[in-house]
């Protein structure tokens, strides 16, 4: 059924490689899938395909492409429970939890679809022949598709930040060409979702370049295929170690390419005395369901809590140690990711000025990993340099600040992030001027009185941030506006009209 | 009258050294003005200054901010025949050239003033706290200023892309301190212009780390002030040597930002014949007009023209000759770039394959070069790398083809470029729109019927494209889109109206 062939110009090829199988985190366990390894033939062919389904594809009306995109929606949907029973043994998500992933995934690219169903953004002004000194020409602002984008599958989204997901539809929606380069924690879903978007490309009779999937489990294909001059845009999801591996070797490019990179991000939390102290076990369960949600695996979740040491912070400190000890282990994405959160969490535990307030129940074996929560101070947030790293899983850390000038002291030191938190009582309004100004400096998305994790795909979403929560802070990957990565303006001056009326009918 | 100093902290310091006097380039000699050379102290100072005026001239509001920009207009024009002299002295550009190019200075800070007089862009979708599966929260779409921004004025446009040029006052309209690296071909300009600035900061009393100009002759001090971890952007306008070279070393930041380098362009013509056999004469004249503009020194500048060989050619290149021929030498703007002009010019006359269809008349003494039309066809044109370099002064490259596919064939080996013009008649519907598709490809502004010297400076105007003309091809130089470069999107999500009523009226 799973052929673990990769999917170039229109076939499945390559040979499955029997040490090269799917992984069952929660059996812990290799599935019996095996996966082809793509090298440089491979690499040749779907450059080439790429770079030549970008001089048609581009040209597609906006209504093709639209109908391109709902076809890979329903395709998925087509795949019923064997997508969903997929996805569940390669990542030991839960059923809920996939089913809401792939709703997601399809909600997206209908959502670019629409967009591309909406009247082009153009800005057209007239000429003036008359004007004085000079003449004005006529001009027209309208974007262009960059080109063949690689697109990094994520291993916390294996359907909406994968093969089909937010940047394939987002690149797709642009007019480029998408190679993917399948998540090795889930090679099996991969295929699946590539046979969707597979059969759309026959039944819209889509170039057959338009879309790749290779599997690749060494860095050597992934490194030559970024830095072929026919790639023009990159989209990756992941650490900041290997985002800016890959981004170092863009720079080394003779021709410079966007490198969109989704690298981390700790969601600073911050919770005021007066909110505290009337909706301190609302919050409690919010912060923990917040933290633990899908084993602590969202880029979203918040990892830390900045908060005042008072009676407070001490009830509340209380509240967290009860969900925490009643919190069962369970699997993670990976034995890798399992095995670096527990390091990390060893190496949290024995810093000093650092304590471990509560532990979930159950054994860490194989991929499987307890809840954490760790409580520091101020002073020790400060010096310790290594609180700054993201903990990839079900943690957070307490930071007790003596007072209101000491938190923002402290978020002022933070690097850049995707959220950045509030929660305040309507009393505390002062300070939520001067902590909403901090940390808008700080992060991508701003909020108030909400957890970070959930993140809206909508026109007004903004998803990445400063650096290192994102590569490039000017673009978002969630959302409608996730397709501006994708194209660059042109200014048409004096450009006769029929020209686009010819584009927008073909 | 020319103190030579940097302006820094709201005050002018520094001592200036006899060995870095201001050059006349139409003389051909040093002019009395000697100027400073910023080191180590003036690195600290102004990155210091920018940091904590970001701080506090981010949160000014939007008609603070438009004022600011609207008293350094009035400044500048306040600044008399001494500024137009000053840069006539400094450039050997002609009156009205300086005086036009004085006019747009200002128009583009107006520009800027009444964009931020009109409605701050922001996309604001509603709760609906009903919504199944899950509630959808109130979400704002807003942008916020990246930070301390560094600008390297342009040797080619002493004012409209220096030190109150466009990267500046965008910069400053973002919510952006600015510091300046004035160019070294103009640094009494420089200092004049930073005046006028200066008293706008004093008038609408502006933290005064909000602006600062330095002098440096070394790139030393260019260097490490684009490495400074304070500095978030950059924006350089001159050649792709240096520009890649401060690309590379901003790549080397632990913290990537965002260089803005508008590069080098060629600006190729296109001509078919149709057209030409109707109007050769008219074309000959726009096109020696628009090659001698400001004495070759535009990036606008047509630096090849791609015609089919026939009849029509034959009567192009005698009119070219004629206008060629009757032109007289005049001074670039530096001695090098005199130097540098020569020397391409001698490349290309040895070049086998490539003739030398005329040249103007005058001596080449000093900054004084004369203008050259220069012939070649297809095939040298491929197999000459030499021929895609861009060559800064008073001069194009004619190429003929045989047919409109080898044209079109050539057109795909092109790099980026700044502008991509076609000329043609009403019978050539079926290439122009062939030919558009191919040009559309490879610039950031496509022009029909017309020459791209002359950029509009509104909405709809792309001055960027695809490198080397620009470094980043999602960005525009000139227009007011140009303010996209120094902001990043923040979304708000459930955050109390009040926040943003307080900031619209600061």
């Amino acid at each position: 059924m799973i052929t673990g062939q990769h999917y170039i110009g229109g076939r499945w090829q390559g040979q499955p490689q029997a040490d090269a199988c799917s992984f069952n985190p929660a059996l812990n366990q290799s599935l019996r899938w095996a996966f082809a390894e793509a090298g440089s033939m491979e690499l040749q062919q779907v450059t080439e395909l790429a770079e030549s389904a970008a001089l048609t594809y581009r040209l597609t009306s906006r209504e093709q492409r639209a109908a391109f995109l709902e076809h890979i929606a329903d395709n998925i949907e087509a795949l019923g429970e064997l997508l969903i029973e997929t996805v569940m043994a390669e990542t030991a998500l839960p059923k809920a939890r996939v089913e809401g992933e792939r709703g997601r995934t399809c909600n997206q690219l209908r959502l670019f679809a629409s967009l591309l169903r909406s009247p082009q953004e153009e800005v057209h002004e007239q000429a003036q022949p008359d004007r004085q000194p000079l003449p004005k020409p006529e001009l027209r602002l309208r974007t262009v598709a960059l080109g063949p984008v690689v697109v990094f599958g994520a291993s916390n989204f294996p359907l909406a930040f994968s093969v089909a997901g937010g940047d394939t539809a987002s690149a797709l929606a642009a007019g480029c060409p998408v190679i993917v380069k399948a998540h090795n924690a889930h090679p099996a879903t991969s295929e699946l979702v590539a046979r969707a978007i597979a059969n759309a490309i026959e039944q819209c009779q889509m170039p057959i370049g338009v879309f790749a999937l290779v599997h690749a489990r060494t860095h050597a294909f992934s490194e030559q295929l970024i830095q072929h001059p026919a790639i023009k845009a990159v989209a990756f999801t992941g650490s900041e170690q290997v985002g800016m591996h890959f981004q170092r070797l863009i720079w080394q490019r003779k021709e410079p390419i966007p490198f969109y990179g989704e690298l981390g991000s700790q969601n600073p939390v911050c919770v005021l005395p007066a909110y505290l102290q009337q909706h301190s076990e609302v919050f409690a369960e919010q912060l923990f369901n917040s933290v633990v949600m899908g084993q602590g695996q969202f880029c979203t979740r918040p990892g830390l809590v900045f908060l005042l040491r008072d009676a407070g912070s001490d009830a509340l400190k209380a509240q967290l140690q009860a969900l925490c000890r009643q919190h069962i282990a369970w699997a993670m994405l990976t034995p890798k990711i399992a095995t670096s959160y527990r390091q990390q969490a060893a190496t949290l535990q024995q810093t000093a000025g650092v304590s471990l307030l509560a532990e979930g129940q159950g054994e860490e074996e194989g991929c499987f990993t307890r809840a954490r929560i760790f409580c520091t101070s101020a002073r020790t947030f400060v010096e310790q340099p290594l609180l700054r790293e993201e903990v990839f899983g079900p943690a957070t850390l307490l930071i007790e600040c003596s007072d209101v000038t000491e938190l923002e002291m402290l978020l002022t030191t933070l690097a850049g992030q995707l959220t950045a938190t509030l929660y305040a009582s309507g009393s505390e309004q002062a300070s939520v001027r001067t902590l909403l100004q901090a940390l808008e400096q700080k992060a991508g998305r701003v909020i108030v009185g909400q957890m970070p994790t959930g993140v809206e795909v909508c026109a007004s979403m903004n998803h990445g941030g400063p650096f290192p929560a994102a590569s490039d802070s000017r673009y978002t990957a969630v959302g409608s506006r996730a397709i501006q990565r994708f194209v660059r303006p042109v200014c048409y001056q004096n450009v006769p009209a029929w020209y686009f009326d010819q584009q927008a009918s073909q």
